[in-house]
């Protein structure tokens, strides 16, 4: 089984074309590191360079700034490929698919020639800095400042839940700079920080329930000084530059969650497939076999859905709520099948060594972050 | 809020200009008879040939029998409409998405040339009969006979939960011409038989849940002779037949059973928003606000997959396992969204005369009727 | 299977003698005429003193008031029976468990001396009448009105969903005495007013899901003029008395709803173990024992926490969280049992003949009435 | 907030005074410690010895081998303590709640002499070999034979997920010692093997979702020769036995489940007060209130449902099915409970740190041990 043998219909060839190389990549650079990476609980900076080389990151920033100019699709293809084939958090969709989008939409001709090109290279690793400890989803309550010094931002505050955080080489940096503005939000803007200034600190590679090759870590500021003209776009539009990306976001959320969840079933009808219980191959208890049934129901709507949505994404017609409805539902599916999936195991599905336990552990992040799916019923909610 | 609202990715603006017309009639002959034909427990007859000459009843059939010669898109669009704007069971989807199929597919020429012109007419309404009391969905199982008697066949046996039971004028019975055979399935044909034939009896238009102005009945057959020229197709394939067009009856239940579901929800939201509870409005309460925005997210979901089913439908390329995976979900759904709803009204959705009542009710039997959610699993679960 | 096979720890001897009398009251009184009240909308009320005449009615009223003195066990163990042999709504709890009890605490010792001999005899019939149209459950917005005029109060206002509507002679109405006072629920009072007072109106006996034979009503109230005598207790004090009563309201509901459930569960164990599908008893199916197996395990861990609640509430121990969770979880429960149960019976558990399809429309009700399951857990998340 | 501030039904005051005792035992000597044996994947060994003078181990053990002689209900107090203030998988319970019953029940008087007096002073861990690579739970199917040869047996074989399978110096091994006899699990005997046995070897430590302390382990037996007087009981009837002590053993999960479920909430019920989203406390989130006050309601059932199966265990007339349904609704409770607790936490719940993510960790192994929530189902269902 694998993912080009399902009846989609949001993809051309090219698209498909694309996903043979993407899928050897995974193969080849990522599947047969993944338990070292895990250990090390980061993933080998050099993997970076070795997908940008072949077009893996950020396929959609425009030729004149070093990409391929290409469409969404191929963010979700390298998704797709990157959950089913790779299995491993690699930390590529958060800037493929979400931060280099804020340097195209709002960075300065300037900023986009510096960065764009080794965005697209994978010479630069990047991450957003948006959660505080303490203060969770919510933007408007960050404490964060960066306060104007000269032509100079002086910012300090501290920063956790940051996906790429110990990679990162340069970290979107949401601040407010003003603290006083009404409503609070209008004081929220991003600033670009590279790794290197004098101040920034990284603080622990978080220990988490999975996604053990994600350094998703703690940030801390400490006067960090940065040039005015590192802030992206206007100040004090940061909260609406956030909200502007948050659907990509949340599809491409979508988008791995129901990849991921494909490789869970497939791998769990082999499994029982194989096993036996009681004298017979656990397939052949009714009780396995409406279990699949069931979920492979659900994998097959969520599938037409998720065509759907990409194919509104890239027209430009996918709305907030929809988006935010795609990642509601699709993870909540991707734990159903993983809890599923793992129970079919038995004893066996409790045991790291299998890719069920691990897939298990990683997917339960997928409802609480990009916004929890408790957000995404408000957002959704509020517009009714 | 209305159906063409939506997102679709099914249809043509032919398709969306027929909905207008089926509409318009839904809202204007069906809709005001509603509660008249629920409290009758059958539809008034007259309004078949009323739907015929507009176009509404099998639409598929080919030109030179009478018919349009579309696609099943434009069946999907009366059961849309008719589950959102009529409210009430009707019995064209059986006939429509149906019954018309077998004559179409296997009837001999003569048959096409009786039957084909009157179905689309509405001039005659047709039943299958294939459940037996104490029997259920199992077709080896039935015991009903048609034994050869010269050139006739004398048919006996009894048949329950037929819809359309009442009004029909042309039965397909599913009999066995042969008890003998072994597997047991190659015995079953498929005989048409005229409700006016001696020893044909209807028997009680049963009483139900909901679906009131259904007229699901039981059949009786003593000794009814048919000339052997009824016999659909040849004789002993009449298994093999049901199973060819099971994908779209199952597709049929499925756009139906959407269509409510979103009925339901856009009726419960207006109820919500103007029904007032502990001082303000009940779409206030965050639980409320909750519960929709989830049930929203779902039904965003279902279309996106229903479309994708019926264009796969419409190209032939919807395998068995799919259309069983769609009545599946989208009864589930639907149940979800109508108890959820009914519970949001508070005491008023358990009161008849609020739609939500008479919807909930009549939604219980899609996870029962045209193979129960359970066989579904099943014939999916042995594919794996 | 019957009710005393199950390992109880809350009733004593004589509670399960008393069982015995109130199942062939059962069995003898009320099974026999259930289909012929469901048809006539309402109970005959000749059964009410039948009941009486057993001690089935009000069995806690003091001996003093013609009552028999006995603890709240007697109480549930008639809603167990009923439920599982009557198998139809009486109206007997709402008088026994819920309205006698308002007067035993709250009335006058001539209202005692009045009524209670009545109410135990089933001489009279009660009702309370608190919810209004378009109100729902919240009693601090009611409109009735009971103004004061000489030694009278004139009420005004109309009442929906109230049991026992058709057949009470005595009605306990919520109306407001003040309707300035802030709070507003310091203005609710109880009154009593008896049946035959000129300007009250019995409305539509209501057309509802089920629970067929409850004639559940609407009432109205034009002008009716009642001494202040009539009062329960102190004016403005309605609202106090009824939270004093409604742990036992919610103990009330949630007996019924396990033994129901119980029924269910039962009935639908003899129906798979008869009927086949596809060759084997349903209850050969891995699916149908799953299933049965859960709801077992469900009502075991029921049984044991309703008997946990009775031995609490005997002795006054059971606090108003404890009585909504016991209401919220019984229900709930009852819903999953019976909605499972029916699936199970196929296409037969849509018809109305068979009892599970009664059982399953009646049951609909109980997450809705005696305040919403969505008010329960609003009552116990208050607390936290 | 503490189990005893719970309506408990099952424990006497001779119960509660020695619950005191284990508190403290968990407080002071196994909580500080929790941290460091899970990050050695094992607990102290010296922990033990500890826990037995205090009288923590096999507590029901007659006081002639050392033991003090009591009931269960002191067995389910130290399960219950240490999973509401130890924190961590002790492996005491398999010991003192399932190992230890087979020596008293089973073992011959030599046997009991040797063994008892060292289960309850700590002196000795034990472990139950049953599972085996690719088996699971069947025990008919296992592959480990235990020859004759001379007075000797030669256990060879492999068995895996064994408890304390690091720490114990002696082993249950479930072994075949008739390998022909029909039907397969008359060929079943459990032989004590001494950890110091030459051919006995510990395989790896198992790496697990959670449950970080515990050592479950591979066990390897290569020629493992032990006299013929540690085969316990007799020859042939290891299967009996086995299913004689499993209604305690899943009592005991179901117990050690509803107390981690309760610390869980009540954890939770902290955070939620303290932590603030957009403004204000998460508790104050209508969701956050509904999601606790149903689990709240749904642990108030559990602990009535575990006092009643408590009671009925004590007085031995708990069934083998009923046990079933003890282990398969608790766990599932648990599991029900922590999910929504830890998606309560939002990103929190995520890391390790937080209790909350090591809890949800551990949980999830126990609707798999003890036979899988499956195998409940299929054996309460087979007895319908």
């Amino acid at each position: 089984m694998s993912l080009d043998q399902l009846a989609r219909t949001a993809y051309s060839e090219d698209h498909e074309a694309f996903r043979q190389t993407v899928r050897r990549f995974m193969q080849e650079e990522v599947a047969p590191n993944a338990a070292k990476w895990e250990d090390a609980g980061i993933v080998d900076k050099a993997v970076w360079p070795k997908a940008g080389e072949l077009g893996l990151l950020c396929p959609t920033v425009p030729e004149e700034y070093g990409g391929l100019g290409l469409d969404f699709g191929y963010n979700a293809i390298v998704d797709e490929e990157a959950a089913y084939h790779g299995g491993v958090a690699l930390g590529f969709s958060l800037q493929s698919d979400i931060v280099v989008n804020y340097i195209v939409s709002y960075g300065s001709e300037e900023q986009k020639k510096q960065w764009l090109p080794k965005l697209v290279s994978g010479e630069v690793v990047t991450a957003i800095a948006m959660t505080e400890p303490g203060v969770g989803s919510d933007l408007q309550g960050i404490r964060t400042t960066a306060k104007k010094d000269g032509n100079h931002y002086v910012i300090n505050g501290s920063k956790t839940y940051i996906t790429n955080g110990q990679n990162a080489d340069l970290i979107l940096v949401c601040a407010k700079t003003d603290t006083e503005v009404q409503p609070a939000w209008k004081g929220v803007s991003i600033i670009l920080v590279e790794a290197d200034r004098q101040g920034f600190e990284r603080g622990r590679n978080l220990d988490k329930i999975g996604q053990d090759a994600a350094d998703t870590s703690e940030l801390f500021f400490n006067d960090v000084r940065v040039p005015m003209t590192n802030c992206l776009g206007e100040e004090g539009k940061g909260f609406i530059y956030l909200m502007s990306e948050l659907p990509q976001e949340r599809l491409s959320i979508a988008v791995s969650a129901q990849s991921s969840a494909q490789k869970a079933y497939d791998d769990t009808v082999e499994f029982v497939r194989e096993r036996k219980a009681f004298g017979k191959p656990v397939i052949d208890f009714q009780n396995t076999r409406f279990t699949l049934a069931d979920l492979k129901s659900k994998l097959q709507v969520g599938w037409a859905h998720l065509d759907w949505a990409l194919a509104r994404h890239m027209k430009k017609e996918l709305t907030p709520e929809e988006g935010a409805a795609a990642k509601l539902w699709h993870t909540e599916l991707q734990w159903e099948v993983m809890d599923k999936c793992l129970q079919l195991h038995g004893g066996a599905g409790y045991m790291n060594e299998y890719p069920i336990a691990r897939a298990w552990r990683g997917a339960r992040v997928t409802r609480i972050f990009g916004g929890t799916n408790e957000i995404m019923k408000e957002l959704i909610g509020r517009k009714l």
